[in-house]
């Protein structure tokens, strides 16, 4: 029996109008996907040529040449695709389609007799398909391009990519699986298996699923496929160019059986995507066993391991997870992919179950780790997102080298931006969802939506000034269900009126259900008020001790040197009561600042670096802060802090 | 003219007498010296061969066999010799003696015709002498053998080993300098310019203070050699093995003229060794721009770039500086050989000036960041000194990955332990120094010395409990000189008697001086009260804003695990006057631990990683502080911190 308690209301049928979102999404459309086609065709000068498209013109015998770029290049091209498929579900684009469509064609053309199509291995390793399963993508790559394959699908009913896709998904089906002769591997880099989940629900072919689990289940099983892949191509690696001893199956999730796995470890983003896929995976088959190793991989990633931001990923070593509550602010890696990834994640659990917790951890990315990647105007992008940046920190020391005190323009590696381009694009999926009797708003996220509810097709929509304000008002279609609004774990208290009166909601899970027949023109008010706040961290996280970080609502603020001056970790602050709120369009339309009360810890004025402590010698002083994710947007970029002292 | 205004009292005229370091001096002549023997002479089971003996028996043609160990291994054998001068300096031992004879005479008879003597090139590449000075290490080695020389001379009064390594320096002389046709180069590891002078210092021979001149000054200047020498090479690499573009010369300080260095960067302790020649060179030469450029990397070394507890070189990357006020606690390097280097580094500012802020780096290095490098059982070596230590995290995460949670035992690389010897078992030689008419003291250890002052030879005695206690009784001979006591930073008070009788002694450079006419029997007594104190560091030292240092006198203390459970950075103390002191003999005879009160952050009832703030919820409870030079020495080493919030 299926675990999946609640469907979400796919994309073409929620349309975005909110203050916050719809301008996120007008950057996608306007920035991200031109700019990201002129990249994948090699139009952008100053910037090292991607090769993306070329290579899959080369694939398809219309030009000669050698393959270019990283091996998993040609998952730019089903980025940009899957993004475009969003893009068309929430805005259709006659010219941007036919774009998309000629796109197709190509890829349809360098796809071989058999179904296969990787133009890495068709150009430039013939000979050594399914050889490196482990580092060569080549199944990653199949992932995006079915992801993008299924989105087109369902935003425009062109199927051409997804038969180009199904093709090669059953060469890989024939080549990979438990039965002798086939490969009992997986994916090094995790994302076929959630891709098979939503190919599997795009068509109903059952054989998808099957290798998904099979997949799944393999991983991290004894022998070690992996290290077998390594024996049998004579122990050379592909990055390293020469020998290599063994594969670290931690970096890659394989280490262990992932019912078997209680901590998440190794690269955060193939750690989401292969959470995400698994839980897909329990869902859609009713493995509870499976369900139950994911919640706990949950549990550990947003309790153990989560910045208050929803970053994960503490380290640059392996970009990946270290421990328990080792959380450092200043030597984060925190990639933008990991975050994003998170926000898959999340919205898998919630299908089996509806419960804040997963759409709080959503929405403490969607406001924060993920979109702080991008820079305002679209064009710059951040791949590590720290907690504490000291600029000349990341230029003079090696433990903050790989953290950028300015978002850079687009990278050789260009995951990130086209990841934010395409959770942005199809936001309207992870706000709404529904049972047979119960309709749940998940995100506040100003939208009009039609759901299957109450056996029925029913209209709701919302609207607000989220996340500068907390009154959220629904206008839901008639008909008899409950709605079910989440109340964030953020809220200390809220009150819901219907239709002016004041209603007491059971709450169910952290939903505050609404059980009533409603009526045309019924109208619901959600208030959640919104003080401004200091959140602390739990006293086993060592790096956040003593101090505090300022949040209003979903939105974690931080400090800038733009602000502040420089020694931000020479603040402390005392009572957020005494903070102010104002709201300044300068960086984004209705964005709020906050602006209270500190204390600095005045300049001494001798040279010396240490003294006997006398009297405390602090001054009084202001300070702004900031949302979190909009800094670095400006020209002074020398410190920022999100954790203050207190 | 020189600038030396003072002389230390040489070693052989110090007898030290010390519940603190005679303990020391007797850890390195019971274990580390005898150890070290063992081991150069590949006598120790269960560690890497050392080789470096046998390399020597090789190179003398005594043996057949190949190099093995590190480029720089004869300078293992360097050290253990110069441990062993000073050991006899201070504890006439005839068979220990008749050892190093025999070492001696087989390091003469490695020696070649023409002089040279590195068994790393005469064995492996006899055809690349002097053709890789920048990675090869061959001046650093001749550097050690040269101080083992000078100290073995004046010791016993042997000139072997002088003759031997005066005949390589000559060769040294012939092959480097201004001259066309000689290398314009220098040390890729600096150590041979300090030798050189104490080479000179020891024959009189000006020629020596010439080539270390030229070394000095030429380094940093254009062209840059190490350039032109990986040029000549073909571009080729020592240490990569292959192909090397061009020379990070910061990381060695040859990136400009030391002149125009204005701060500390690249290799501590090339560093610490380089900034020692230089400021010994212009002592001796009377060169005031170099003088003062020693000065100015002093200032920037202790006054932006220098840990608490003396450690120096703040990140793993390179063992090296990184920049002004980044003092990372938890990612920190502090490598011990750096630390001992600022030790030398501080007697030759303190020859050039008598200024108390020389000898209070030198009093916080040899009480604190020196000898933590070492377990009190001298069996077990730290080369990374942390002020903060998570023991998961050295485990688990690349940013400790560098830092040790228990010493391990004698490494391959051995360079700190028998440098800790060195220092340890010559420690007699920097307690006193003399000019003309005044007598300086600049350490209060336990002694009987005899002080050239006031126009003869005079004894000087001192006794007390220091570290563990600020009265200090002194023993004056007869004869009309000043008598010079170092009243450190550390005191904010402090009062002398004479003959019981209070005394007023002016103040000069942080020196109280007792101008009389001293007689036999005069006894002055020093009081430096030593009450616990915290100290704290500048506010731009970012990582230490809101905590405090626990000290007294010069001792700084730290935070273990096994006094205060785990989560250390949970706690915060409020008030130094609240602790006491307790004598605590069981990790070692004297020891003073301090026991007060402190909060505690209260662990949390959810499982939660964040929360909205409420009302402070924390706990009372004692906490016990060790001196941060004895930590890990005992079972339990899960965390350790020496910055408490307060």
């Amino acid at each position: 029996m299926r675990l999946v308690t609640n469907e979400f209301a796919p994309l073409k049928n929620v349309r975005v109008k909110d203050g916050f979102w719809s301008r996120y999404q007008d950057i996608a459309k306007e920035k991200i996907i031109p700019f990201q086609w002129r990249a994948i065709n090699d139009l952008v000068p100053d910037i090292e040529p991607s090769h993306a498209i070329k290579n899959f013109r080369i694939a398809a015998g219309l030009e000669e040449g050698e393959f270019a770029g990283y091996v998993f290049q040609d998952s730019d091209v089903a980025k940009w695709l899957e993004a475009v498929a969003y893009r068309l579900s929430i805005d259709p684009d006659p010219e941007l389609e036919k774009t998309a469509d000629g796109v197709i064609d190509l890829i349809a053309q360098a796809q071989e007799e058999d179904g296969y199509l990787d133009t890495f291995f068709q150009i430039a390793e013939p000979d050594k398909k399914f050889t490196n399963l482990n580092e060569c993508h080549e199944l990653y790559c199949a992932g995006h391009m079915t992801e993008a394959a299924v989105a087109y699908y369902e935003a425009t009913g062109k199927d051409k990519l997804l038969s180009v896709m199904r093709r090669f998904i059953d060469l890989i089906d024939q080549k990979i699986g438990p039965e002798e002769g086939k490969l009992h591997g997986y994916p090094g880099h995790p994302e076929l298996e959630l891709a098979l989940c939503r190919l599997y629900r795009a068509t109903g072919e059952e054989r998808y699923l099957k290798l998904c689990a099979y997949m799944v289940n393999a991983r991290g099983t004894e022998p070690y496929f992996f290290e077998e892949e390594l024996k049998a191509r004579g122990y050379t690696g592909f990055w390293n160019g020469g020998h290599q001893d063994h594969v670290d199956g931690k970096y890659n999730q394989s280490h262990k059986p992932i019912r078997e796995q209680k901590a998440a470890v190794g690269h955060s983003v193939r750690a989401g995507y292969l959470y995400t896929g698994a839980a897909d995976l329990a869902a859609e088959t009713g493995d509870e066993s499976l369900a139950r190793a994911m919640e706990i991989l949950w549990n550990n990633v947003t309790n153990r391991q989560m910045y208050i931001t929803g970053s994960v990923g503490s380290q640059v070593w392996g970009e990946a997870f270290s421990f328990d509550y080792h959380l450092p602010n200043d030597s984060v890696y925190g990639e933008t992919c990991a975050a994003i990834s998170m926000v898959f994640f999340a919205k898998r659990m919630l299908r089996m179950k509806p419960d804040r917790k997963y759409a709080d951890v959503m929405e403490r990315l969607l406001y924060n780790g993920t979109i702080s990647g991008m820079a305002l105007d679209g064009q710059h992008f951040f791949y590590t997102n720290p907690l504490s940046m000291w600029e000349e920190a990341t230029k003079k020391s090696g433990v903050a080298g790989h953290i950028r005190s300015k978002r850079p323009g687009w990278f050789g590696c260009a995951c990130c931006p086209p990841n934010l381009a395409r959770m942005i694009t199809s936001l309207g999926g992870y706000i709404y969802s529904s049972s047979a009797d119960t309709a749940y708003v998940h995100l506040y996220v100003g939208s009009d939506a039609e759901l299957e509810v109450g056996g029925g097709t029913v209209p709701l929509s919302q609207s607000g000034n989220y996340p500068w304000d907390g009154r959220i008002t629904l206008t839901p279609g008639a008909g008899k269900y409950r709605l079910a609004l989440r109340i964030p774990g953020w809220a200390r208290t809220f009150s819901v009126t219907v239709n002016g009166e004041a209603y007491s909601p059971a709450l169910e899970n952290g939903y505050a259900v609404l059980n009533r027949e409603w009526h045309d023109g019924d109208r619901v008010v959600l208030d959640l008020p919104m003080p401004v706040e200091f959140a602390e961290a739990n006293p086993l996280l060592r790096a956040d001790n003593g101090r505090v970080a300022i949040m209003r609502g979903p939105v974690v603020y931080c400090l800038e040197s733009a602000d502040n001056g420089e020694d931000l970790d020479a603040l402390q602050v005392t009572d957020p009561g005494d903070f102010r709120c104002e709201t300044d369009d300068s960086l984004f339309p209705g964005m709020v600042k906050l602006t209270g009360p500190a204390l600095r810890r005045k300049p001494w004025n001798t040279d010396d670096l240490y003294r006997l402590c006398g009297s405390a010698d602090l001054e009084e002083t202001e300070i702004t802060a900031i949302p979190y994710a909009f800094w670095d947007n400006r020209e002074d970029t020398r410190e920022m802090i999100v954790w203050i002292r207190r």
